[in-house]
């Protein structure tokens, strides 16, 4: 095949985006508005979920796993869209493979640091993403002299799971995590993990209407656009309708999966398909 | 080796003791009080927790590989100190190993059809322990006249991990779960996941003084004791002290666990150590 031949036959090809479960929905229904015409594949790893409490070693393996599955569905590119996962595997399995691979985090930062007029950010995440400081790192190779104030909010996830995406309990436990922020004179907040855009307006309320509201999920999805055009790799037509077009894997959970994307996704899943993940 | 040499090396074997994650460890710290002679192997599930949104065969799988682990640790009895694990693998495992195998809920069920007056008891989970009426089946066989009303707790071990045992938080959580049970008029209440105790109080106010609430933890350390003592394994002696006495495994974040066991076990944990469980 020349290479001309290839690049075209790789346009066709899906992308692979994935998520320790259902958050990366968040991001994967971005890449639907911005990107029609793409096919999707997308794995969400619900018998591990959550990663923001684990290890970078544990979160690097998993991600490695999930990588060699979508390789093997011959994706044009891959999407870490997990915050954990981009703040602790993007690095080094970007130098494992030849396809590209973006995460959530660098477009975050990016947008931050344009909007930002006091030159002070909050980030708010997983453990994991907060205690990497990968947010700070990028957003000081873009200007050094950016302040980045990060915020661990371990109980918004199972809060957003449980379906308190607007209670009084969510508004109490945001109130505490968030108030140091305020105090701190912030005017940007990055909502850096993917469960959080469901929570944005209490968070928004809380923040009030001067803080801008940044979700890496709208970055993520111009970026992809971005490099799939420069790398040529734009898909020209609609690649197929429905179960062609989008298709779901998870490690656990199928059907609790597939209700609760449905929820997120205006666009009906027919289905989720279950594969042990651990073999790969 | 004749049958009862090998019967006095096995009881200077160790137990093994199994979990998701840290709550299993109230579950330890009952043995080390009731039966101090005993060595231990407790193992931490740290880099899938938690088991209680996960399936039936998930959860299975993973407990497998556990005690395939424990079993090369050449334990001579297996503690499933976790809820959803004794709900969805026990009976499956049971029948594939040759050593003495309990789990929580038997033992929790056993007394709390033994406590009731009024013949309704309320028992509080994850989604899979709760899902899988575990705790019904059993309190029926004993006693088929008892009501039993379960409720999913799905934000209490969250809480309980975020340290907010007492909290208003907590309460306001605690009250919305548990309305129903109150208005159902039970006078038993299992806490049917080995987080639960370190919201006891919370619960307990909740419900008031007329409900007595049943620790699993507790009546499965002393369903152990006779089951040793039933099969001729108990130790004769104290086994060791310090490190060679209870071992501590995880399959991620070691250093938090050694943490969160600290403030749980008056004992002082020499070291947690990490293995991958995945190749069990």
């Amino acid at each position: 095949m020349s290479f001309i031949e290839e690049r075209e036959t790789m346009r066709d090809a899906p992308i692979g985006v994935f998520d320790s479960g259902v958050g990366g929905l968040t991001v994967a229904r971005e890449i639907m508005r911005q990107i029609p015409k793409e096919r999707i594949i997308y794995f969400g790893d619900t018998a591990r979920v959550p990663y923001g409490n684990k290890s970078k070693e544990t979160v690097t393996k998993f991600s490695r796993q999930i990588v060699r599955f979508l390789q093997g569905q011959h994706v044009k590119a891959i999407v870490v869209a997990c915050n954990t996962a981009s703040a602790y595997a993007l690095d080094e399995i970007e130098k494992e493979i030849d396809i590209p691979i973006i995460g959530v985090v660098k477009p975050g930062a990016k947008v931050a640091a344009e909007s930002t007029g006091n030159g002070k950010i909050g980030v708010i995440g997983t453990e994991g993403t907060i205690g990497s400081r990968i947010y700070d790192t990028y957003i000081k190779e873009i200007n050094p002299d950016i302040t980045v104030i990060g915020k661990a909010c371990p109980l918004f996830v199972p809060l957003v799971e449980e379906g308190l995406w607007q209670d009084p309990v969510t508004d109490e436990i945001a109130a505490r995590y968030l108030s140091g922020l305020i105090d701190s004179g912030i005017d940007t907040l990055i909502l850096g993990c993917t469960h959080y855009p469901m929570i944005r307006s209490t968070v928004g309320k809380i923040m009030g209407e001067k803080v801008t509201l940044v979700n890496p999920a709208y970055e993520t999805a111009r970026e992809l656009k971005e490099l799939l055009r420069t790398e040529n790799l734009l898909s020209e037509e609609k690649q197929g309708l429905g179960s062609n077009c989008y298709r779901f894997y998870v490690s656990d959970m199928a059907d609790k999966f597939q209700t609760f994307a449905n929820s997120i996704l205006k666009y009906g899943i027919l289905s989720a398909k279950k594969i042990n993940i651990e073999e790969y």
